[in-house]
This record gives C-alpha cells, structure tokens and sequence, in this order.
C-alpha cells in the first residue's frame, strides 16, 4: 500500500537530482488498482536467485518495504524468520556482489521500511534517539535484525542504506489486515464509508501515527539524503503524531458527525490488547526532525488526508 | 578460553541444583593443555547438521562462546557473518526443532555470550540497560543480532536463552589473538612473564574489564538464573570494571614494579587506534547487579587473578 503511494508520489513529482525516473514495482502479486506506467515483476524475494536478479540491474535506489505483517509473523514463525530476515540478507548479499563486480564504484541507495515494533516496553514517557531495541514480537525482532545487517553492510560500503521506523501508517485505504494494528486504521476508514468497525481495546489506549501520504514523504526524503549526516546510525526514528484512541475518535466526530462514531463497537480482543500494551506510545523524534522528516501534527490533519486521497468517492 | 575455564569450574564447583554434571564439550579443535574429563566433540556450527546433531542430544544447559573474533570478523565479511550470526541461527533452529519433537517439555537454557560490541558511540558517561545498540563493527552487530534472535525462539518458548554482554575479558592466558582487543591482556601478561608487550593505543584509553574468572563466574550465574526476573529483555549489560590504560599500568607497577613497566612498548597502530575509539568506556549494569552477577572492583584483583590462576610457573 506505500509502496502504490511511493510510486504514485515518483510519478507526479519525481526525485530531487533524478531526470528521467526509470521505476520498477517489483511484489508477489499486484491489486487490480495497482499505479499505471512503471514496469512490473512479480517474484519472491525469500527466494535467493530473485534478489540476485533484482540487483543485477542496478538501480540507483531501493526501496525495500516487503513484509509479512505483525500477526502474520507472530502466528508463523518460520514465515517471519524467512521472509522477513532472511530476504534482507539475501538482498544485501546480492547488492553486495553487484558493488564488487563492479570494482567498488556501484552502491545503492537502499531504503528499509523498518519499524516502531523493534521497541518493547517498559517505555519511559517519550522514546527518544538512543532508547534500546527490545522487540516483543518476532515482526519487532526481524526488523530489528535488518537494521543491524543494513548498517553494518552500509559501513563497510557494499550499499548505502536507511533503516525507517515507521509510525503505525493511519488510515490505511482499503482492506483490514493481519497487522495488530489493523483497528487503528479500522475506527476511522469503516465508519467514513458507513461501515461497521470493530474497536478491540480500551479508547486510553495511546499509540503513534502517520498518515500514507507522510510514509511516502519519509521514503522520498530519505532516498536522497545525505548519508554522512547520519554518522553511522542508519535507523532512525521517524517523526509522527501521539493520540489516544479517544482523541481518534474525537477527531472523526469533528470530520463526519455522531453518526460516524455511532459505528464503533468496542469487542475486546485479548490477544490485541496484549499485543498493543507491548507498543510505543509517544516519542521525541529529535534526529529525524533535524534530518528534515516531518509528518502530521492533529489526527483531524490525518483523517483529512484519507478523504482526500484514499475515500472512495460516492456516486450519488 | 573462557570455555575452559568454565568447564574447570563446573567440575571442580558443581552448579546449583545440578548434581552429577554430564559435561560436554564442543569445539573445532581443542588445545593440549584442554581441561581433562568433559567428553569432547568436534566439528563447525555452521553446518546445519552440527547444530542438529547437538541439539538432539538435548542438554539441560547450552553454553554458547563459539565465534570468530573481532578483528577477524572485520577482515572477513562473509565469514563473520556465517559463523557469528548464521551459527545460531542453526543452533536456535535445531533447539526448536528438538522442542517441537518433545511435544513441547523440552526447552533448553542457552547462555550465549555476548560482547560490550554491541555498542557504539557516541557514548554517555556511563551506558546504562536502556542504551540502544548501534554496533561500529561486523562482530558488534553479529552479536546483537543473535540477541535478537535468542529473545525471541526465548519469548516464544522454544528455548530459554539469556545473552551476557561480556565486558572485555582481561588478563587473557595464552598468546595475543586477533581481537583488536588483544593488547589490554597482553600490555599485563606479557611483563608478567618477563617479555615485551606493544601498546597500540594512548594511555588515556578508558575502558571496561573483568577477568576470565568472573567470566566463568557469569556462565556459571546465568545457567541457573530464574528467566521471569528478566521480564523479557534477555540481554545483560554485565558488570565490570572502568580504567584507562595508565591505571592498568600503575596497577602492574604495584604488583611486578618497574621492570615490569619497562616493557611495555608504546606503538601507534592506526587501525587498532580507530577501532577502540568506538568502543564503550564505562557501565552502569544496575540490572545485572540486581540479578547477582559480580566483577572485580579493582584492576589490581584481576592482576592477582592471573596471577593465582594463569601465570606460567617458574621452575627457578
């Protein structure tokens, strides 16, 4: 999904320094809505020979968002090991192989979609820059070890790469999904489309937000930033919006009436309201900011964006 | 090293609630002087059926020290990564497999030793439990990225892992080894037996010691530990002991006098220079303490521990 607003975003806009954009959408399969113009290739990346072929063609930049989500991963663990660790080394190994045939002078840009989930509670009142990784989740754990190689690959000077954690991405068009997280999005999107949404943990619930639009704004940021500004701590923590579930809710009620909120039906789900009371709920993004990252500062701002780009216009 | 040492304490000390001890070690080759009654195997961790071969043996207790050094690790990428990260891949693997099989009743505890390396400046005066880990060196972020991996087969409960973050272990027996590290032992161990030693680095160097006695004291501690107290962060920031380089050689002048001092030859190594500037200079390992684990307070104790346990007697 931030991958079509990526590709979208590269369309109409383009790269700063980059005339001419050649992108390539490469995923598992494609949605029917999938963004026109760009060529396509359908692959696995678990599979070592994909990722040898993808980097075979050198391009410039990377962005690597593929991903089993959190509750995929929790519920398969291979799976999650698999997909989610191991294809970033084989996609390293692969660059890495491609930067030394070429006697040194190839390196990509490689852009990781990491996330919030590599922290684990207890958390003090804001996490900042220098907080520990302590994953609770094997999607937090497998992030987490991408960061780690990326870094470490990026230091020796096979790629140059930014690991991105990602604020919880709200509100997601579409679908629900298996993330954990699915609901934060759910509460919002359903009830502007007159649908029912399941709300399965308490409304004091406190989480960190950015809109997909902002997500594609990080992806582009950091495809031409300059990587010694980093000074080789190449996962950043990225800027976002700290709200309650009450104040989500609050801010639909400003958008789209009573009426909207009427749709919310609280229905507890142990294995979410454990899930979620392992999160983040507030940082101080202080690096990222600096870096020049922005994102949302109210949820009206966000809900503002879904009407905007992603609620599906009625005919009537 | 430290393996020896903790299979000669385990034979000569027991372990707490363990009686009649079937110890066995397992290594690529093993030195002549090798602690006497453990049977032995060997073999490479990096092949998966080493692990499996291991695993189905199904020891109560896994210790885990196998890895190539820091220097040799920075030299070689590859293999670093294969025998420092994909080694306990396997290894986790292999647990999990034996566990799956058990119908779930067996779960072994595997103390895995980390390193200080994982960290990476800049610093704070003191590295508290709640620092994160930015490793400047392939062996740093091979050791985090275990970590990650034992916490997580851990949370899942298909073993029962801890990782001990070793501070550097000092006074080393034996010769210098490819650590870049290697030369905090040898500026000590070498006078102590009447050679000269090289300094690679200024005296002003601060950093973070305990001997190879509390090493094995740590192992020993960590094998028996209730995994509950650690509340799902199994990564410990060890204690140990803060100095510089000056006040290790002022402790070897009071313990062997000048003559001794004498021998320590002031050499600038550029790669070591480097190489130390990003390593951690001092701890506060609140948790750890908590827990029981206990270091020396002195640098002149870890003189006298080498000196008691590890210094070749003279016939004269």
């Amino acid at each position: 999904m931030v991958g079509q607003k990526l590709a979208a975003r590269l369309i109409a806009q383009g790269l700063t320094d980059h005339r001419d954009l050649d992108i390539t959408l490469f995923d598992v399969s494609f949605p029917a809505d999938a963004v026109q113009g760009p060529s396509r290739q359908t692959g696995n990346l678990a599979d070592p020979a994909t990722a040898k072929a993808l980097a075979a063609s050198r391009p410039d930049i990377v962005f690597h968002l593929a991903a089993i989500v959190s509750g995929d991963a929790e519920q398969n663990f291979s799976k999650g090991w698999d997909i989610n660790m191991m294809s970033m080394w084989h996609l390293l190994e692969a660059f890495r192989a491609e930067h030394d045939a070429s006697g040194g002078s190839y390196r990509s840009r490689i852009v990781f979609t990491s996330s919030i989930a590599v922290f684990g509670g207890p958390f003090p009142e804001k996490i900042g820059d220098e907080f520990l990784s302590a994953p609770q989740t094997s999607y937090g754990a497998q992030k987490a070890a991408c960061e780690l190689m990326l870094t470490d690959f990026s230091r020796k000077g096979f790629v140059d790469g930014l690991s991105l954690r990602l604020p919880t991405i709200c509100v997601r068009p579409g679908r629900p999904n298996l993330a954990a997280s699915s609901f934060f999005s759910g509460i919002i999107r359903e009830p502007l489309n007159g649908q029912e949404a399941i709300l399965p943990v308490a409304d004091t619930v406190r989480h960190w937000h950015a809109s997909p639009k902002s997500a594609a704004g990080f992806l582009v940021h950091a495809a031409t930033l300059d990587a010694n500004r980093l000074e080789g701590r190449r996962a950043l923590n990225l800027p976002g919006l700290s709200c309650t579930v009450a104040e989500q809710i609050e801010a639909l009620r400003r958008a789209a009436g009573q009426q909207a909120v009427d749709l919310i039906k609280p229905v507890p789900d142990e294995a979410i309201i454990t899930m979620v009371a392992g999160w983040p709920r507030n940082f101080d993004p202080a690096r990222a900011m600096a870096l020049g990252f922005r994102a949302e500062s109210t949820f009206d701002e966000i809900i503002e964006t879904y009407i905007a780009e992603d609620l599906p216009k009625t005919s009537g």
